[in-house]
C-alpha cells in the first residue's frame, strides 16, 4: 500500500512538473535544477555563474532549503530576481512547491531560471521540477567514491560541476578516476572541474550553459557572456 | 491522506525501534548511529574509532548504503563483525531494516553497536533505529553555515565530530563561531573537532564514548582504550 501510494506521488509530482515544463516551453525559459550534497557548494557556485551571466540573460532563481533564507539573501545581493522555498524540513523540492511560486517571476522576460535544490545528494534526483538539466554540484572534499556509492542523482544528471579543486593537494581524490567513475555511470555527462573560490576552469561550463540558452535559429555565442 | 500515513509510518517505526532498544538494552549493548552529509567522512572516523576501540570493547558495525558495500569492506578489513545494508536507493535507515539484521549478529558477546547511516543530512535523522545516541560527522569543508541550515540533525544529536580541520586553513570556517551555532541550536550536543586524516584531536572522543560504555556501577575507565 505504501509502494502503491509513493507511485501515486510519483505520477501526481510527473504531472505536475509537465506542467511546469510546458510553462517554461511557452515562455522560452531553460531551467536549470541545481544538486548536491550540503556543502557542496552549490551556491557559490550559483554567484560565480550569476555574475557572469546576468550581464547578458535575465535569470531567475529559485531556492530551496529547510529552514532559513540564507542563500536567497546572497543571491538577492546579487540583484537577481530570487524566491525562496523553505520545505519546513523537508528533504527535496517537488513539482508543487515550484508551480505554486511561479507566479511571482515575469517568466516572459526571463531566459533562464535557476533552481537551487535542498542540499542532500539522494532524494531530489527523483522528483522532477519541469527543469531542461540537472546539474550536480559535487566538492573533491566529499571523497572520490560519491559517484559510485550515490549514482542515480549523477545517472539522472547532464553536467556534474566537481567543486572546490583547490582542495585536491589535501584529499585523496584522484580527479582522473574521479572523472572515469562518473563517465562510467552516465557516459552523456558534462564535466566541468572547478575552483568557485579560486574561480578557476569556470569558463567552459558558462559556454556550455551559454549554448543551452541559444534559441532555435539564434547562433552560438550571439548575446555574448 | 499522505500526512496521516507519514504519522503511521513514523508511530509504526517508534513501535519498532523501541523492540530494538529494548533488545539493546537486554543485551547490554549501547547502540551509535551515526549521521551526516555523503562524504563527511563517517566512515574513516569509524575506522579510526574502531582502531582505538577494539583492543578492548566487542564492536559490531552495521553499515547502511544506496547501492555498494564499499564502506562495508572497509570496516571488514579491521576483523569487526558487519552486516551491509543496502537501502536500494532509500534515503535512510529505518527501524525495521536494523532489526532484520540483528540476527547476524550475536549481541550478548557485543559491547556497542555503531550503526553508519546513509550520506543524509536531512531523513535520517526521523527515524529512530533505537539508538542510545546519534552522533552527527561535519566536515569543516562543507562550510559553516550547515546548523543553521540542517538544525534538526543537530538537534538531535547528543554529539557533533567536526571532522577535516587540517583543511581549516583552506576553508573560510571559524571553528569558534561553528561551535557556538552548534551550541545555540543544542547547548548539550558535546563537540568533539578532529581530523581522522591527520588522526588529531579523537583522544577527547574515544573518552566521551568509553564513559558511554561503562556498565552501571563500573568505574570510568576500568576497560582503557
Amino acid at each position: 500500500m505504501i509502494i502503491d501510494l509513493n507511485r501515486k506521488m510519483m505520477e501526481s509530482n510527473d504531472t505536475v512538473a509537465a506542467d511546469n515544463r510546458q510553462k517554461f516551453r511557452q515562455h522560452q525559459v531553460k531551467v536549470i535544477n541545481l544538486l548536491g550534497s550540503p556543502g557542496a557548494g552549490k551556491t557559490s557556485f550559483l554567484e560565480a555563474t550569476l555574475a557572469a551571466l546576468t550581464r547578458n540573460y535575465k535569470v531567475g532563481v529559485i531556492e530551496g532549503d529547510l529552514a532559513t533564507a540564507l542563500d536567497a539573501e546572497r543571491i538577492a545581493k546579487l540583484g537577481v530576481p530570487v524566491v525562496q522555498i523553505n520545505t519546513k524540513g523537508g528533504c527535496h523540492l517537488d513539482g508543487a512547491m515550484i508551480r505554486e511560486v511561479l507566479s511571482q517571476f515575469d517568466l516572459a522576460s526571463l531566459e533562464l531560471l535557476v533552481i537551487e535544490n535542498v542540499g542532500n545528494l539522494v532524494c531530489p534526483s527523483t522528483f522532477d521540477l519541469g527543469e531542461d538539466h540537472k546539474v550536480v554540484v559535487l566538492s573533491v572534499a566529499e571523497g572520490g567514491d560519491k559517484p559510485v556509492k550515490y549514482p542515480r542523482t549523477f545517472l539522472e544528471a547532464s553536467a556534474v560541476i566537481i567543486n572546490k579543486i583547490d582542495l585536491l593537494p589535501f584529499t585523496d581524490v584522484d580527479l582522473e578516476a574521479l572523472k572515469n567513475d562518473l563517465l562510467s555511470i552516465n557516459p552523456n555527462l558534462e564535466l566541468f572541474p572547478v575552483s568557485c573560490r579560486e574561480k578557476q576552469g569556470l569558463t567552459p561550463w558558462y559556454e556550455w550553459l551559454q549554448a543551452q540558452l541559444k534559441l532555435p535559429g539564434e547562433e552560438p555565442g550571439s548575446h555574448g557572456l
